[in-house]
Formats: C-alpha cells, structure tokens, sequence
C-alpha cells in the first residue's frame, strides 16, 4: 500500500446525535405514527398532500432515513434475502447467476444482501445469518444442515432455498448434480474411443464439493466397460503442470478430464510443451465453455454447464414467502451437455 | 430450469411465532435485562454461571437468536460493514481482495455484508445502505456523492471509504488511479520503439470508469514524442475481434494496449489468424498479469496492478470508526508495473 503523507487529523468533534422519526416528527409538527405512514408508503392510511409535504421536507431537511431493523421489528420480517458469500473463488458464472438473481429479487421488491462468512460454519453461521432476521436465506454452496434450517426458520425466515448436491432436511432444494458434468465428459470421450481416462483433481481447498462428484460421474460413465479412470492430483500453478506432463507418458492415459476450462488450459499447455500429440496422443476435455478455450489451438472441447436462472429461483423463493408452510420442494438444476471441438 | 414434478402442498400449518428475549426470560426464570447481557456477552455485569447456564439453556430449547438489528438499536450503530457489490462484473483481482477485506474485518469482529445495489443509483443508493445501518460503507466502484456521503453519515456510518479513481467530499479515499496502468503500458511500448499504438477501448457498459483513464494514461506517456494514439472500440466477442483483425493492415498500427489480459488473449489470437506477426507486426500489451497470459505463444506481456491491502483498509476503517471525527484520509494505492514477455 502505498501512503499519501498523511494530513493532520484535528480534535475530534463531537458526533451529532442521528436524527430520529420523533425528530422529524416534532419539525414537522405530526405524530410519528405519521411520519412512519408517510415514510413507508402506507397506502391503508388516508393523509393530505399537504401533511405528507410536510414529513417528506422535514426528514429531509433533518437527512433521517427509516431504520430497515426497526420496520422489520415492528412487521416481524424485512424483505432481506441473505445470501452467504461462496466460500470458493467465484467464476465467471456464479458472478453472473448472481446478478442475475439480484436483479430478478428486486423486482420481487425483495433487497440482497450477501453475506461474508469466512471463519464460520455450521450451525454458528446459521445463527449468524439468523440475526439479520433475513425473510430468506439462499445458501450457494453447502454447509448447511438441519439443525441450521431449524435455527433460520425460527428466527423468522420463511424461505430456506439450498444450491448444492444434496438436499438437507426442513429447506427447499435445487440440486446442483456435478455427477453430470463428469458422467458427460466420461461418456464423450468413451465415445470418442478412448479407454485410459486421466481425470483432475484440483488440489485447491473448497473444490473437492465439485471435483469429487465430477470424478464419481466420469466413473459412472465407464462402469462395466473395461476403461480405467486414473486420479490426477494437480494445483493451479505452471509448475505442477510441468511436473504432470514430464510423467505423461508413463502413466499411459489416452484422455483427460482435466476438471474445468481453466485446468484444462493449464494443462494442455504443459502438454504440448511436452510434445503430446492433442488429440491423436491424448484427447482433452474441459468444463464452463469459458470463451478462452475457443481461442486456444488446438481448440479445447468443454462440458457446457446450464445454472438454473435467477429469475426461477426469485420466482420460488417469493413463492414460499407468501406461503411458507408447504412440503420443501426438490428441483434438478444442473444442464451438462459436450461442447466437441478439436482436443479431443 | 429442468423441474421434478412437484409435490403436492398440504394447507400451511400456523406459522409458530419467533421466539422472543422476553420467552427466553419467562422460561429461565429470570428478567429481559439478564437474557440480554448473557447473551451479549457483556462482561460489565456480574452473573453467576448458574443463571448464565440457565440462559443459555432456555435460549437453546426455544430455538432463540438474537435480532442484530434490536441490538444496534439500542447500541446506536451495529457491527456491519456494508459494501455495495461492484456494478461490472468483477474479475479474480477483485474477489481476492473481497475476501482478503472480508477476513481482515472479520479479525476486528465486523461483519461484511455485500449489498446488491442493481438498479439504485446516487443518493438513493446512499439511502437504500443507510437503512441497514452499517457502521461503515466501503464503496468500490464510484457512483457514491458528497449527498450520498452526508446521508450515511447522518445516518450513523462512522466510517465512509471510497475506491476509486477520484475522492468524494466527506469520504475517506484509496485512489484507484488507472492513468498510471495506461501510463505504464503507453511508456513501455514507446521504449521498445513502438510509434502508433492502438488502444482497446472495451464496448461493455460500465467498464468506462476503467477504460477512460487507462487510455488517458497512454495518451499522457506519449505526449511531446511524436507517437499517435488509435482508440479501437472492441466487444468481447470473436466476431468483432475477428473484424477488428481484418482491417488491421489498413490501421496501420505497431502496437497496441489491449485494456486488460482476457481482451489480449482475444485480440491477439484474431490477430495471429489474420497472420499478423506478433511482437515484429504488432505488439500486444494487457493488463492484470493473468496466469492464462503465460500459456499464449507468444507469451503476453501485461501491466501487474496491485490492488490495496484487504488489511490495510480494514485497519483504515476500525482506526475511523473508533475515532470518527478527523480529517478524511487520502492513500493513493494502486501499483502499476509492466511484465515484460514475448509479445512486445
């Protein structure tokens, strides 16, 4: 970090007190109960023009803005959807699925709110998340388990929405099967004649939730066939491919899932530095249909992965807000489909 | 969204009410004031570990947190720190220091909270954050005013920090200045004899706030040399990349500074395919020093920006927030640098 010399910081003043709905109340010469008519938009409640002028100036004149936590004490709910922050380093897709989400809640009139949880697990994180009252909670990435679920809800939440492989008990689940990925790029390249499958591992914490399913997957797509899957730990460092692609040909694999686009880029450099034939020698497959795999040469084939859209999921959890008492509901959300190019 | 048949609603149950302090008082046979200071933790207030236990136990049983916001109601200001989330979509430099700041924070016991702004702008952004309440804003990408700044503090916030290329009055500020990312990449090319350079000036909306002053930089490094300026306005496409390409002869150009690296990557691999000849036709320059910059063939030479410190701001902001009434800071904190490879 570079400094600026800093200037220097004279005797603090004293801090003016935050104004208050009494305050605009008194300047406006109204009961607060009126005020907080006026400020809410409460239609229910008939007042003049002339009264709601003179709330709207005086809160004005004052800089009070309504305190969301006292409105949502006083309606025993906010129109927060908390979201916890993925633990994982975000790609570009779940940037973009959360946009969108974002934006398909606001125009539920819902606010989003994501929340960094790094340090927290478990049913501590739940009772954390618990204390924003959210009315509901969209958990991106698991952690969460029933005894969490229970602790959300009776804090108030009418919606507990899980992303993830597994459904947990008491909350609604869309299930994120990463088996498909992998039982896709499994099948392709069997198809692709290939019978010693390579497949990557990133040796990264936090990815094991993806990669592990994803390895089950190409398994899956081999049983019975007489094809061998071959664990390929690796981390994301130029390095560790080189070291990789130099035992290459004493480990005979004909193919390799290399878990996603960019591991795949990692590692097919590597390979071809080697001097391995792609794809005659070996077939490489990634997954995310990243733009970037289409610039490389050879260009890479991927597993192209449908998120479910923010719009589906809005839609669902404004749903059960306005009427949580249903059976949780279980939705399969993960497309995996080949996108075959030239490395494999 | 691929849906499971869903399944069939039973009529909602009585929603059962949230639990209360004053439950959890009634059960451990104690008053609201006790249930509060066990389980706030006040340390102030002797209590023996019986009715501690006791507490604890009722709390446990009713399923009973406490509200966040009751608690900064009657403290005057919370814990949180509220980040609006960035507008653009954000790369990996960027979620690295989200989650550096994020863990920074959460040593000095705040809570980060990411606030989904799509669709706010201005004063009415500043109005929709000061609602929560945060003891401090860190703002990340502009669009916050000296108004903005007033509301928030009048609201509460002791601490407001922006990121970003100018101050705003009121505010703390870590200067973003992307002149200097340009100013480095215009000095590079210049030295390595390079005369009219083109500069990549990305079509999406929202990445003019980087790509201006980053095209201001080149111009300045320029100036009095007799070297010309291009501005080459590009989408991240293939297409138009490829279209850009097949005018290149016609620009005339023997350099170019291609925004950022995911921008080089694509330019330079329509550029190869349109047999330019890359560094002795053209050289190409991007910037944030991605790994996948070091895969090309040719290898692409980058301008290394270092973002600030996660825990030098979170410093910044609990040095504010404990003594809210100095002058505004003003560090100047992005680092430029050019990584020099073979494509320049």
């Amino acid at each position: 970090m570079v400094h600026l010399p800093e200037q220097p910081v004279p005797s603090s003043p004293a801090p003016t007190a935050v104004p208050t709905s009494a305050d605009v109340a008194r300047l406006a010469g109204v009961s607060r109960a009126t005020v907080s008519y006026v400020l809410n938009n409460t239609s229910a409640v008939r007042i003049s023009e002339a009264t709601r002028r003179r709330v709207h100036e005086a809160a004005e004149e004052l800089g009070y803005v309504p305190h969301a936590a006292a409105r949502s004490l006083r309606a025993g709910h906010s129109r927060m959807v908390l979201m916890p922050a993925p633990r994982v380093p975000v790609g570009p897709l779940h940037s973009q699925f959360f946009n969108d989400l974002q934006w398909a809640l606001g125009r539920f009139d819902y606010t989003v709110v994501q929340y960094g949880g790094i340090g927290l697990n478990g049913d501590e994180a739940a009772r954390a998340w618990a204390e924003l009252r959210p009315v509901a909670v969209v958990v991106p990435d698991g952690g969460l388990g029933p005894r969490g679920v229970h602790i959300l809800k009776r804090s108030g939440a009418r919606a507990v929405v899980t992303l993830g492989p597994e459904r947990v008990e008491g909350a609604h689940a869309l299930l994120l099967d990463h088996v498909g990925v992998g039982h896709s790029a499994g099948a392709h390249l069997l198809a692709r004649g290939r019978r010693r499958i390579g497949v990557v591992v990133p040796g990264e914490p936090g990815l094991e939730h993806f990669s592990r399913p994803r390895l089950a997957g190409v398994r899956r797509a081999l049983e019975g066939t007489g094809a061998t899957v071959t664990e390929l730990p690796l981390t994301y460092e130029e390095e560790a491919a080189a070291r990789l692609a130099g035992r290459w040909r004493s480990l005979g694999l004909d193919a390799v899932f290399a878990y996603n686009d960019e591991y795949a880029m990692l590692l097919m450099r590597a390979l071809l530095d080697a001097g391995v034939d792609i794809p005659a020698g070996t077939a490489v497959v990634g997954a995310d249909d990243l733009m970037l795999g289409r610039l490389l040469r050879p260009r890479l084939s991927t597993v192209h992965i449908e998120l479910p859209s923010g719009r589906d999921l809005a839609e669902l959890v404004d749903r059960v807000v306005r009427d949580p008492g249903g059976v949780p509901e279980v939705h399969q959300v993960l497309g995996a489909r080949v996108v075959h190019r030239e490395s494999s």
